[in-house]
């Protein structure tokens, strides 16, 4: 996919080449997790550029940044454009960041069409970096873009403590972000997002652009096992409750029973939190924050049975007792046909025919339109499917066919030629 | 056991109830972790009360304390007695404690009566808190037993990490210990440890006292297992490479493997650190501290191959790959048998009939034996055999017996009764 010598506008380039260096260690990714110094020094670097290109620069109190192009009127309705600068640890560099300065690209581009009068817009635009999507520090991930949909009420999202007891709001406080600050745009008449595929089905289909109509549904489920503290050493093995044994047992048996009886559905167990986790004490307390996903409810509900069979065998079998923490099901989004129709459309007219396709992952658009805000999701390919990780990458050329897809696009909403969406 | 009314001596509860108060927290036992502040401020407070009632303060480079009675002369022999003062997260106040409070109070009792003239020492006694016995912060155990007998290099010692990264060195400094200070006694003729024996045999056989004929072996093995950092959503099931998948399997199978053929083996995995730790991310990178302990050599060699064998197959079958990070046999110690003899008689002496017994457990006096330093270990009863947990307890009227044979022993030993056993 990659065509060399092509490379997207140089604005991008040169904005994105910054920010990647912020929380970059050679050969191990980029670790820039949401709230943290070098989040608070990327938010820094993308304000300053888009203030520069003549943006106004606001952010809300779960820290959600706006950089505004108020361009017909605070009355007048708004587009929003964006996605994420927080990362996994250890990730890539485009997840999210790719989203966020290629809306801010596109939006430099429009603000010196606006000026000259090559657009003539009737809706304002923002572009939007949205706190803690990746949920790699506080969880639930998509944090900000459920507190502005009003999916997640703000003090609750502030309370959120990471693995340190570092509560949102202490840390969102520490890089400068002690509630608002700015006039917030309303609620936006349309929301569109480039994001990385994350998979490989466009370099299978041999696409530069996919059009997502919609995603997996994913029931997240954490779950305690107690036991009890013990000497590892002479603690009759009778005598013993080991809560690592019980999460251990569970985990095996998660994939066990999931894979015989639903081998379609994705399922992880990636977090784990043991205590004391010393070598000498039989572990007390050991959580395990479990995932499935799949694009069925029904077929989630009957799987997530199983799970937890899974998990209650495991704690009777070593004597623990198994504590629900958390059981959320995230339903499965259908992304604004209207607004799909119309990246579909603009797609074909920049000579780019789209793949209609599923995302597997949640995404900031997902969360906004599952709480009324008409989303449109655009995915560009990655190589290998490889995300989460430091080798993630998507070729200038695809980079360039996503930026050209998401200005036009951006150019045809704030121009009007569109009817809203009903909300 | 408990005899009410009985109470051990007034200098060691008084002293016992001060140190049990540094790094408690209601109902959540003592964490008092090896070289931090609470460890710290224990050793001053022991070393401010050995200094009162005449001893000489002096420690090491690795920072075990010695509390000195130079009774006659530097080139006199030397007895040892003591154990350590550091703790497990939310461990319990005997462990350790108790055998360097109980030394300490014998020694000034007996220094007392050296005064008064009704002891005549030809040996100098040295009250010793060892270094990191528990292994909760900085593994190996043992660590400060072990640099003091030559079994581990100080430097090696000093460079040991915890799990947030910092090393021994710089954690002992930041107590301020930072190179040795005061001369230290050379190697001692005896060393003599009061332990709780945290277990439930003493209780079983109704007795008050136990000599320590041998401990089991133990074999502690280290296994990281590598997968590949990916999404957790998108990613194929197919080209995950799920780490935190492996050590499941892998510790699930351990239990199953050695519970089918060697259930008599004591066995456990206590202690697991995931990377990157993030719900989001498929785990690039598991490690498990597994241990093995039985009495004989040979079957924990048999049974660390199937161990071995099953962390194998956890990697082949989730396309991880294997590392063996550690694999450490501790031999069986036999207990030096002149010294038993003694503590017996003074034991029976007292009005104690002694229980002989294994240790399933490690001790300093273990360490100190098998390099050669000859070594007794006497254990008191503990309620219900519960060890690192706040819930352990050993009632009054054991800790008085334990102090009883603990400082007539200790009066044999330095009036020279005995004939120093052999080097």
């Amino acid at each position: 996919m990659d065509d060399g010598a092509t490379v997207p506008n140089s604005k991008y380039v040169a904005i994105f080449d910054e920010i990647s260096t912020i929380g970059a260690a050679s050969s191990e990714g980029v670790t820039r997790l949401a709230a943290s110094h070098e989040d608070g020094v990327a938010r820094g670097v993308f304000a300053e550029w888009m203030k520069q290109g003549g943006a106004r620069i606001a952010h809300d109190a779960i820290g959600n940044q706006f950089a505004c192009f108020d361009w017909v009127g605070d009355d007048a309705p708004w587009i929003f454009a964006g996605s994420h600068l927080d990362t996994q640890p250890k990730g890539g560099r485009f997840d999210g960041t790719l989203g966020v300065l290629a809306a801010g690209s596109a939006a430099l581009e429009l603000h010196e069409q606006v000026a000259s009068g090559a657009v003539r817009p009737i809706r304002n635009l923002a572009v939007v970096n949205w706190t803690n999507e990746e949920g790699a520090r506080y969880q639930p991930s998509l944090t900000g873009s459920a507190v502005f949909s009003g999916a997640l009420p703000l003090d609750d999202a502030l309370a959120l403590r990471d693995g340190a007891g570092i509560s949102l709001k202490d840390a969102l406080a520490a890089i400068g972000i002690d509630g608002g600050k700015g006039a917030i745009p309303p609620s936006p008449e349309a929301y569109v997002e480039l994001h990385v595929e994350q998979g490989r089905k466009l370099l299978e289909a041999g696409r530069r652009i996919g059009i997502v109509e919609g995603t997996w549904a994913a029931r997240k489920t954490t779950v305690r096992w107690i036991g009890r503290a013990a000497h590892t050493g002479p603690t009759p093995m009778d005598d013993r409750r080991d809560a690592l044994l019980a999460a251990a047992q569970g985990i095996a048996g998660f994939e066990t029973v999931i894979a015989a009886n639903y081998p379609l559905l994705h399922r992880s167990a990636a977090r784990l939190v043991v205590e004391p986790n010393s070598p000498n004490v039989v572990v007390e307390s050991a959580t395990v924050w479990f995932e499935l996903r799949g694009p069925d409810v029904t077929v989630l509900d009957a799987a997530g049975e199983l799970a937890l069979a899974a998990f209650e065998k495991a704690a009777a079998d070593t004597g623990t007792h198994l504590e629900i923490v958390a059981d959320v099901l995230r339903s499965p989004a259908l992304m604004d046909v209207t607004l799909m129709a119309i990246v579909g459309r603009v797609a074909q007219s920049c000579n780019f025919q789209p793949e209609t396709m599923r995302s597997v992952a949640g995404h900031d658009a997902v969360a906004l339109q599952n709480r009324g805000i008409p989303s449109a999701l655009i995915f560009i390919p990655s190589v290998d499917g490889i995300a989460h990780h430091p080798d993630e990458l998507t070729e200038p050329g695809d980079v360039k066919a996503g930026l050209t897809v998401l200005t036009a696009a951006l150019r045809h909403l704030v121009e009007g030629g569109f009817n809203a969406p009903r909300r």
